[in-house]
């Protein structure tokens, strides 16, 4: 009998009635003789107060206990989705993470998945079919015995693991948006849903600012080809739109011309900032010093560009960092001004990072070359671009944001057609 | 190094604040010396959040995930407690009960605790005299793995059990009044704090009305003989009030004439209903056609009163049930009519019962026949009596309950002075 791992997120259980609808969709696949596995959040504002609570008990926190508390939103809903799946007469129970028991690293609060042992989640299918409703968010660290939490979103982390772990046919993750658009429609309300989309460039678009799907849960399903749906809990559970399934490359049927295939969406993000090195010595070693202390510090850098200065003997450095990490990357570097000798720091927090992303890059060339023509053509100054084998990515001026998205949406030929 | 286990109910850790407060209590007990387990409950109203959350999830709920619900409250609490004790500079953790483990029946909702292993909290005294943060209220039955809670008021029996559990020299019990009284100072404002009372006499309270402390935790402080403090959590951590000790009857002192001493305490409760069965043909076997199906319906029979009728051939027997259950006892008695054979069934709720305890009626005699003549003298008819070595019991009509506590209180001299 085919397996299913079902997963609602903290809007689609915010209260009783939206656990009910979302158990309905578990029935509906359930009669349709499925074994199901249902991951779940918290409801939507618990968290927030939980950690609210933690932050007013003490100044320093202890990880440990911060997942101790955090980790019970999900106990809750977990125990509330069993009781209304019963109601309606199915075989269910809850899992908390300890029990099933998923294993996770000690780094509380964005602990990894290490494994998941689905035995007992089994032996429950084998005896009546009965639904496993499992608590996302978190695991158990098998040496200290103390509940580790994955971190925000982790609840998608723990679906698809859960589904790898079970061998699941796929793994339906619901959420408050139908599917992934080609970008996101307050933006462009031309943007299509995708009705597949591949490991690869959904990984780029999580990694490049869609908030989708979170980032590790993609490369899960990735590592293990892990079909997953993204789809919406708030459909008609009788009669569900279908939905965008994140998939191998080749189970992409395109009937589209070409042309429009070579990308699959546009991405953006305001969630970085430029810093930019003025005339450092242009000499072996000197990217080293820059970048390993901020590695040390923590601080992901993201776009690098270097350019080669006139005269040979200095260059300019730019990259970029996370918007949260911007003031500690520029104080950093003040301090190792005199070991990496530079004139001056430019930096701004007022960028935007914009990205295309399709497998179709790989056998199309002048693809980003097209782009920044578009862009010139409407007065969108380039700061940076970095390029890789699926998708390329540019940061502008930030006030040009959605004006270089539509820009590109239109020029790779995503716009629906009405 | 002498262990303490502290108790925290609901209304001492109702938010952040009151817990840090709590935490206050507990860094005093380490200060001076003690190695410290602290129960706690959940945060007061949350428990009920989530039993409505319950109710509105399944009409008939499943015990086990209403176990793996509610038990979440005091996870959270613990979590909190632990970081407010960490802020403070004192080394804590929680621990829930799976972790511990306290193992428990499953008797989901209202679990029996079977054993306390302490060792792991004992491994935390040893190494850094940490201090151990324990959700009340529940348990881990080791078959299924699961978590049971204990029913409404088992934290001061998880409590009482761990200190049993890791040979505390004390349980001290923060509650939101300042120790066990003579009766209830709403009721009788002359009622007098007591400073020590024994087990049997504060089980007989508990039993009979007083909401102190729950009748489980006292009974198991008895067999164990653990000294147990009830004491106010709102007092000043750094000048508390002394409380009251419930202890051996040997470690109280009577310091006052003996003749205030035979009664310790008056109790009341209005939650009985009386049923009396008019004229049942007294032949053998007729009260176990009565109680019988009773008991087997789980509806506790408490007080009752045979009279034989002055043929020899009928009899009246009296006696009082849960108000809760009176409907369906009657319902119940009614059917068995013809069975139990009685010529009509008269019933009444609004009865009260009071009563008096102390361990000096063992060797006090008339010490009731003194409460009947007085209450004879106010006018206050007595339905039926019970008494047993510490502790007699009158049923009255309900309208008459501040009246006769009062009197009984004065009458056995346990006014305060002033």
């Amino acid at each position: 009998m085919p397996r299913l791992v079902l997963k609602f997120g903290g809007t689609s259980v915010a209260n009783v009635e939206r656990i009910k609808n979302a158990a309905r969709h578990v029935k509906r696949e359930w009669d349709a003789g499925k074994n199901c596995a249902v991951v779940v959040s918290a409801m939507s504002g618990k968290t927030n107060e939980l950690i609210a609570w933690c932050k007013e008990a003490a100044g320093r926190y202890d990880a440990r206990e911060y997942d101790a508390v955090v980790a019970s939103g999900e106990q809750v809903t977990a125990g509330l989705m069993a009781m209304a799946l019963q109601d309606m007469g199915l075989p269910a129970r809850s899992w908390q993470g300890w029990q099933v028991p998923i294993y996770a690293s000690d780094a509380h609060g964005a602990a990894r998945i290490l494994d998941v042992d689905g035995r007992n989640i089994e032996a429950g299918f084998a005896a009546n079919r009965e639904i496993a409703i499992v608590t996302g968010f978190q695991g158990l660290h098998k040496e200290s015995g103390r509940i580790a939490t994955l971190g925000r979103g982790g609840s998608d982390t723990s679906a698809v693991a859960l589904a790898a772990g079970l061998d699941a046919e796929r793994c339906d993750t619901y959420t408050d948006v139908d599917g992934v658009y080609t970008t996101d429609p307050r933006v462009v309300p031309k943007a299509r849903r995708l009705e597949r989309v591949s490991f690869e460039e959904m990984l780029e678009m999580a990694s490049l600012g869609s908030k989708v799907l979170q980032v590790r849960s993609v490369e899960i399903a990735m590592v293990h080809r892990m079909p997953t749906y993204v789809r919406s809990s708030f459909d008609d559970p009788a009669n569900p739109r279908p939905g965008t399934l994140i998939c191998d490359e080749d189970e992409i049927v395109r009937d589209q011309p070409m042309e429009s295939q070579v990308i699959t969406g546009i991405a953006f993000s305001r969630d970085d900032a430029q810093i930019t090195l003025r005339q450092v010595a242009d000499k072996p070693g000197v990217a080293a010093s820059v970048f390993v202390p901020l590695a040390e510090a923590n601080i992901n850098v993201d776009m690098i560009v270097q350019n080669i200065s006139e005269d040979g003997a200095f260059t300019d450095i730019t990259f970029t960092v996370p918007s949260a990490d911007y003031e500690r990357a520029t104080a950093l570097l003040e301090r190792a001004r005199g070991e990496i000798g530079f004139r001056a720091l430019q930096g701004a927090r007022d960028v935007a990072k914009i990205s295309a992303i399709g497998v179709g890059m790989r056998s199309h060339s002048g693809v980003a070359a097209r782009a920044f023509k578009a862009l010139s053509e409407k007065g969108i100054n380039i700061l940076a671009i970095t390029t890789s084998e699926i998708k390329f990515s540019v940061l502008i001026d930030s006030a040009y944001t959605e004006l270089a998205v539509r820009t590109l949406h239109t020029l790779y030929g995503l716009d629906k057609d009405d």
